[in-house]
């Protein structure tokens, strides 16, 4: 992993250069605005939110409340990690010392692991007896797997002792879930004395994307009003077909129709803002996550005439899901790109309680910029911020990289902002 | 100034090497107990803290609730005192706009002024807008002065406008006391209804050396025992004398009794811990700072056979206070040294709320390792700590640099929780 300073080249900036101009110049408004959202909604433990900056906008499309790819933050940057760290564990639980983190289920992925060992070391460093346990079945004992970096990571079954969980003696006082229930709420984990945080209604089994985006939407409506700008500047249109169901083509005309209405609502924004570019729309199975049951859509046929392959693709999320709700959303043009090879880079912004740790780009040499960059199998390159996020300079260009991540950080945080209203 | 690595040399360091190995391997309990006395007793807004590194025992020697040197601290962790000033601004007063700072008087000092802006740019940073004003009665309009670093710092004279301060339009919500008032409570801040952190009793004109020492020897004590070690290695002996008029010679013998009294008992231990150094004392103003008023002894005579110069310099503290009250410290050896010249390196930590956001090294080329280093005119060369104080790393050696700055940060917040007390 590289920390060298990313070169960013967006095509179509003047909106956007406006609105980081304006979130710099109303930085206190900003922030004002927001601490004062925490004080009626707090945020939740910590999370992940993927941005999508097409340049003249600058919006969030996923947000994930059990987030990986801590090992990709800047090691520079660990104190602010540890820092919020203690400030999120003080605001749920202050008298904790011992943290247990649930593992997901996919223990195999040496990456995943290398994000789980950064994340208990980010708790050790923060002062707190941490360890990582595993739902799974197949893990019965305690293992340990030696990582590309080197360091080990101990896993170890969890336990069900009366009304706690534990992993042998280790009776921890919080448990952090990272694991994003899309196969339904483990029964070991209900009802547990313990504090759980998130909570188990934050997984894909009871949470959907509809939900959030909704709140989003509000929030982002308010956000909007308060800083006098356009919300489409910073929020993805989004629509919703109820009672889809790929195999069986039924709920087909509610998407065609969706999707038209979409890309003519998009196409009128673009015009609005003379965007010569072609409007396009994201289809996502309302609940679920890796990227699976999405697919992009430039026209409405795309969807009339979907082969089996792809209708097999959208019917099934992960660990079986069966996708019911489906959401139509505007899809945003990433054209943030590095290198001679415009490989195409796309911001991932992490959160511990409301404050900002870090970030990394996925950087896809294979990918364009209109498709999905968190498709399963897909591969990308790791690039870490080489500056925080909370840093603005105003004496800078409004685009200059401390601007440009400070930007990252208020979007980032709006969405977090629309999953603790989610999660209230 | 750089940020090169420094390189310590510490000559004896058996007992230290003890201790910041078992600060790491209690580092668990060390943040835990922490934990539990904030949330008895709330940090004070901000702090520095000097601290002596004698190998064999690190103490606390001064604690500055209005603190300065911002300046001197590394940027590269400045996002970890934005991110605090974050937190402590939110815990005092969640819903602040705007924070007036108030300065210390002597502001013709440009290194003073540079670190009243670098405190200035971390509250605007963090989002509020945030401005300087003066109590001086010679400012009587606003004015700008160009600093070394290139910005400019703007200070305007303070008003009293009803029950607030203010400067011209500008009435903050919170007001940041930077100015120690060791001439007194200024009227013009008596009973303002904003926010004023710390509070006018935190002054000198109030607060007393001796009171903080108390606290401090109760918070070492139930440290130690937490930790199992000799509160003697985090803490400075302490004796006092009342009523020393140093002009007309009472209370000397009250001073020289205990000054016996002190050598005697740093011997003591020195002969526990088989340390062959010469003990000394320091006497100290117990109102005061800027190292006025302070005097090192290493035998009773000095203390009997005082001439007309010293004893003028005892008797006058900043501002024309009067020295009554005397402190007779264990004085603490500085045996840390940089280059090849050793020159002695005093460590300064500083805090934002209860969180460490870094450090610099006092290095003073002049001085020796048993003198006041912090004395009127004093030339010091400031050497930003190269990490923060919140990495441990238990893989590492304890006297590794994360591991020994992270002893400084646990040692400092030992100081700022007495601190705490005192202000309670």
């Amino acid at each position: 992993m590289s920390s060298v300073v990313p070169h960013l080249t967006t095509a179509l900036n003047g909106p956007l250069l406006q609105l980081e101009s304006h979130l710099l110049a109303r930085q206190t408004d900003v922030e004002a605005w927001l601490r004062e959202q925490w004080l009626q909604t707090p945020a939740p433990f910590y999370a992940s939110v993927d941005l999508r900056n097409a340049g003249f906008k600058l919006a969030p499309v996923d947000t994930n409340l059990f987030p990986a790819g801590f090992n990709n933050l800047n090691p520079a940057f660990m104190p602010l990690c540890i820092q919020a760290a203690q400030a999120a564990v003080e605001r749920v639980c202050p008298r904790a010392r011992r943290i247990l983190i649930i593992a997901e289920n996919h223990t195999r992925n040496l990456f995943y692991l290398e994000s789980l060992e950064t994340l208990r070391g980010i708790f050790e460093q923060a002062g707190l007896d941490a360890r990582i346990a595993s739902l799974r079945d197949d893990i019965t004992d305690a293992m340990e797997v030696t990582l590309l970096s080197g360091k080990t990571c101990h896993l170890a079954p969890l336990e069900r002792k009366g009304n706690r969980v534990a992993i042998g003696d280790f009776s921890p006082c919080l448990v952090l879930l990272n694991n994003d229930l899309s196969a339904g709420k483990p029964a070991i984990l209900e009802d547990i004395e313990q504090e759980l945080v998130p909570p188990l209604k934050a997984g894909w089994s009871t949470r959907k994307k509809s939900d959030h985006f909704t709140h989003y939407t509000d929030v982002a409506n308010a956000f909007a009003e308060k800083l006098d700008i356009d919300p489409w500047l910073v929020s993805p249109m989004t629509l919703q077909c109820g009672e889809v169901d790929f195999m069986a083509r039924s709920g087909t005309e509610c998407l065609a129709r969706n999707v038209e209405t979409m890309l003519n609502a998009v196409q009128k924004k673009y015009d609005q803002y003379g965007i010569d570019r072609q409007p396009f729309a994201v289809v996502k199975a309302d609940s679920g996550t890796y990227g699976m049951g999405i697919m992009t859509v430039k026209s409405v046929e795309e969807i009339t005439n979907l082969n089996r392959k792809q209708r097999n693709k959208m019917a099934s999320a992960k660990e079986g899901l069966v996708v019911d709700n489906v959401l139509i959303q505007e899809g945003v043009y990433t054209f943030e790109t590095l290198g001679e090879d415009q490989a195409v880079a796309e911001p991932v912004i992490y959160m511990m309680d409301h404050f900002v740790v870090g970030g990394f780009y996925r950087v896809h040499t294979g990918r364009t910029f209109d498709e999905n960059l968190n498709a399963p199998g897909m591969h990308f390159e790791p690039l870490a911020f080489a500056q925080s996020c909370i840093e603005p300079n105003k004496a800078d260009k409004p685009d200059a990289e401390p601007n440009r991540f400070y930007a990252y950080g208020v979007i980032a945080r709006l969405a977090l902002l629309a999953a603790a209203r989610e999660l209230a």
